[in-house]
């Protein structure tokens, strides 16, 4: 039995991660909730952040004790993990990248199709035996402006090309093929389509806002399948409201779940979907698998892939 | 003024079609409905059938009198306007080939994602405010049967393939890419979308029915945006409520507009829309633009391109 200790903060339902099994006889695994965390940490070398959802790490991490060597989270984005000693410590801190990317992509690509085709209000005459022809429009040669630059921007541009839309993606800063931040307001006000894909940090919260839902055009639609808290959600409901923007789409909110008495289910044009945009079938599996072939790297002493940068907030390059 | 009189079978509305203003001086134009077709069809040397829906021509085309020697018909199909007295004629027929292809093909593929990422269902439960996190399905590498290998039917391949998905067509003779008609039942039976995109034929009418579906997988979804009588509707409903496919889509019936009373409207897993797939802003203007195109080539007595073959019911080659 080896000496290193894998604390696995656990998903409520459905419990343990898969593949952690080809771990046996390499680690030991402890398993934590939301209650237990706090006191398990100073006992683990590794610590896996399978309930990515959870605020759990962020509360415990600053306690007493040692920490572990090692923090994994099963989810691209490190903005409910990370707090300042966590950012300060020598902890590594992996994320999932690669994982979300191309079925984020897809889904990206789902949304903004059936925003041209008028899908939802066919789905709604469908449910009032109602024949109604319209026109709907053509996503060939509209544009659209996606806003972050890390593999998951990179996938749904790469989609969204493929359906003859043109892409302009902007990043933190400029370079082949990414715009940087000063061209983003340009790039937005002429996009048909303007989708969210950026980490949530300090400099992210909030970008989507009053000023910029003004500066897009009357037929532009948002999406965000980033982190909620990128947008401004009262400012989005209420340029639904006064038509400055055609329609909208959120997969990610400031509170999840969306508390059912939220005025965003019935904002006027806006589809609201659970956070789910990049689990596909078979993703738990991928994560899990993810961990086990890092795993190997970290007990191999050899280094990581997927290393986020803590002060940061993501994994930079690309 | 020309001595070319044009008579145009218009739609109930929106009326004239777009452009035609373009022949002034080089043509007479004529109107005609339903109920002055017969009377006025022997005063016509082109008839330009912008009323694409209606039998009319059907109907009126075996009476007395002189024929148009060119009919050009504002649709890709051309099932309803044939009858043996015009297949047998010298008259040319000529079709919208062309302006369709593309918007269809991006129809299918919101068609493909939205049922994939269980977009309905999101809509479902947004009317609930309901927060349901599901998985739901990537479409790289799912498998799709394109049946029917005209210009719409590649375009319909060409859109899939770009969303990763690997396809198989399936047209009236093998050929390279196409697949012949014996192969279609294997090509079927492993595919996860069915997409039919073949003309209405003597050949084709209801090939889609209780055996083919009884072959598709149980995980299959099947579309039609070709011709409603394709497909066997009640073997269709039949095979949704049973459970032999996972789901459908029609934005073709054999009855359009679809009764209030048909239970199409209500079968499980079927999305339904009201003959639109092809129909983006703008088609009415680009379907008057390609008459106007192929009337110069007629008045210059050029030969034609989009010429149907009367007998098969569609434009050969490709």
């Amino acid at each position: 039995m080896s000496d290193t200790t894998v604390l696995v903060l656990d998903a409520p339902s459905p419990a343990p991660p898969p593949r952690l099994g080809s771990l046996t006889g390499r680690a030991r695994i402890l398993h934590a909730d939301a209650d237990t965390l706090a006191a398990q940490l100073p006992h683990a070398d590794v610590l896996l952040v399978w309930d990515f959802l959870s605020d759990a790490v962020r509360l415990a991490w600053p306690g007493e004790g040692p920490r572990p060597r090692w923090v994994h989270t099963a989810s691209a984005g490190v903005d409910r993990l990370m707090c300042p000693e966590l950012a300060e410590s020598d902890t590594l801190v992996t994320n999932a990248r690669g994982v979300f990317d191309q079925p984020i992509a897809e889904y990206v690509a789902a949304l903004v199709l059936a925003m041209a085709k008028d899908l939802p209000r066919t789905l709604q005459l469908q449910g009032e035996r109602t024949w109604q022809h319209r026109e709907t429009q053509r996503v060939a040669r509209t544009r659209a402006c996606v806003v972050g630059s890390g593999p998951i921007g990179h996938a749904i541009v790469r989609m969204l090309k493929g359906l003859g839309i043109i892409t302009a993606l902007v990043g933190r800063s400029a370079r082949g093929g990414v715009h940087g931040p000063d061209e983003l307001d340009r790039l937005m006000a002429r996009a048909d389509w303007v989708v969210c894909a950026a980490p949530l940090t300090d400099d992210t919260r909030g970008m989507f806002d009053e000023r910029r839902f003004g500066m897009m055009q009357p037929s532009a639609r948002f999406i965000n399948i980033g982190r909620g808290a990128l947008v401004v959600e009262d400012d989005l409901a209420a340029a639904l409201s006064k038509r400055w923007i055609a329609g909208a789409a959120l997969d990610v909110f400031e509170h999840e779940p969306l508390p059912a008495d939220s005025p965003l289910w019935t904002a006027p044009g806006l589809i609201v979907s659970p956070h789910m945009s990049g689990d596909t079938v078979g993703w738990r599996d991928e994560l899990g698998a993810q961990f086990v072939e890092l795993y190997e790297e970290w007990a191999a002493g050899r280094p990581l892939s997927n290393v986020v940068d803590k002060k940061r907030g993501y994994v930079p390059g690309n």
